[in-house]
């Protein structure tokens, strides 16, 4: 049997989703209780890796299992395991071949900022703090630029294997919130740290370091370093992983409406 | 010269405010920046202690020092020392026999629970998971018991050394959240555990596991024992201290308009 498993974690105590040997991450917790079910090791598949410190509000992955637990009761049975920091939301039986990294129709990210002069101990490991003044409409100008079907070589690490760099991003949002603002972004798929230089890149226009008419020109020149910085890990948060269009077109249609 | 801080810390990465000779302690982290600025040890007085996991939205304390920096840099000199689970909202200069143990007028404490089968993990360390149902009106019913001077033997540590433990609570709030309950209490003064064993109490009155009309006979009783549990302390907050009566009044009234 093959199970799809919705997820939430706090990235704050982990170096990361995927296994090391030395540290703690999600993919070695979750294991480490599979391994104890079923006394043996059972590898698992995320739709996706985030990095040490990223947050995941809906991540999924699948694993095999033979063990006779009806369906309905693995969610209290893994959920009654995990840290907590890891919280199981769904569990689901899938079809033996389907691969979440394969079939899933696009991800949604949300990057979180707080102003203020003085930092906030609350926020800590949840919202990066950033001082500075922000020109509202300057970034949504630049980010409007994004939206589309575009090579993103200058938003990506320049360590990135992946040859195809063209990447479709069917909304970027700016969403002010108490205290500062929220960046939202959903795409068909993102590049290794695309989101945190993409959003790097906004608050240096944002804050007037930049000229986000200048946009164009830096996606022409696919070349990282016309965008020297990355933004922190702790204020990136994997919000949806859409499992197919419908999904993802239900997303969009609702944002239409509110946004 | 003596200075009084404003200060907030998120209390879970201490292991309370107290200094300890083993761990982390918000006092521990304070003295240890005065040290460094002083060339000589500096000891701070707090308006009260709070416990491992307990966090402070405002709390103050005083030092006194004979460094030639101006009072309006003290804030900027210290916040730029400071980790980023301390935050430092205000210094001002006092009288040299100003002691806010003494003087303080009382303090205000949230505990926060939220609610639902899933625990959150992005809630961790702040706010408490209680997943039994809760009867609104009879907590509110069993709080506003103890609203007035009485003992409260039954509601400290028996390990409390001070021998009275008559105090004056102001006010004892139900407020409804986003995902659960803070309860606010605004008191006199607060025994050793007391606001942790008062909610772990009308969270039992709220269960249906404790009929809250008992409550002036366990009141009565002075007996520890007749209230079994403390509630965690991840999800208590000293909320303000109150410099003056003036302070606490106002917060009073506003209180009343509010509630």
């Amino acid at each position: 049997m093959r199970y799809l498993v919705k997820i939430s974690y706090n990235g704050a105590g982990f170096n990361g989703f995927q296994y090391q040997m030395e540290g703690r991450t999600v993919q070695g917790e979750i294991e480490k209780i599979l391994q104890r079910m079923h006394k043996a090791f059972v590898r698992i598949q995320p739709a996706g890796r985030t990095d040490s410190g990223v947050h995941a509000i809906e991540q999924y992955f699948h694993f095999d299992s033979e063990l006779s637990i009806p369906v309905s009761r693995w969610q209290h049975a893994l959920n009654s395991a995990m840290p907590d920091d890891i919280a199981i939301h769904e569990v689901t039986s899938i079809s033996p071949d389907y691969h979440i990294r394969h079939h899933s129709k696009g991800k949604a990210y949300r990057y979180r900022i707080y102003q203020g002069s003085v930092r906030d101990p609350f926020e800590k490991g949840l919202k990066v703090h950033y001082t500075y003044d922000l020109d509202e409409t300057k970034m949504r100008e630049a980010m409007q630029h994004f939206v589309g079907t575009h090579d993103f070589t200058s938003f990506t690490s320049a360590k990135s294997p992946i040859e195809n760099k063209v990447r479709h991003i069917y909304r970027f949002d700016l969403i002010r919130t108490e205290n500062g603002y929220d960046f939202l972004i959903i795409g068909s798929g993102f590049l290794y740290n695309m989101v945190r230089i993409l959003v790097a890149y906004v608050l240096e226009v944002g804050q007037g370091r930049w000229d986000g008419a200048r946009t164009p020109e830096v996606i022409a020149a696919k070349d990282r370093t016309m965008v020297p910085k990355t933004a922190p890990p702790e204020g990136l948060y994997l919000e949806r992983v859409f499992l197919n269009d419908e999904e993802r077109e239900a997303a969009l249609e609702k944002l239409k409406r509110t946004c």
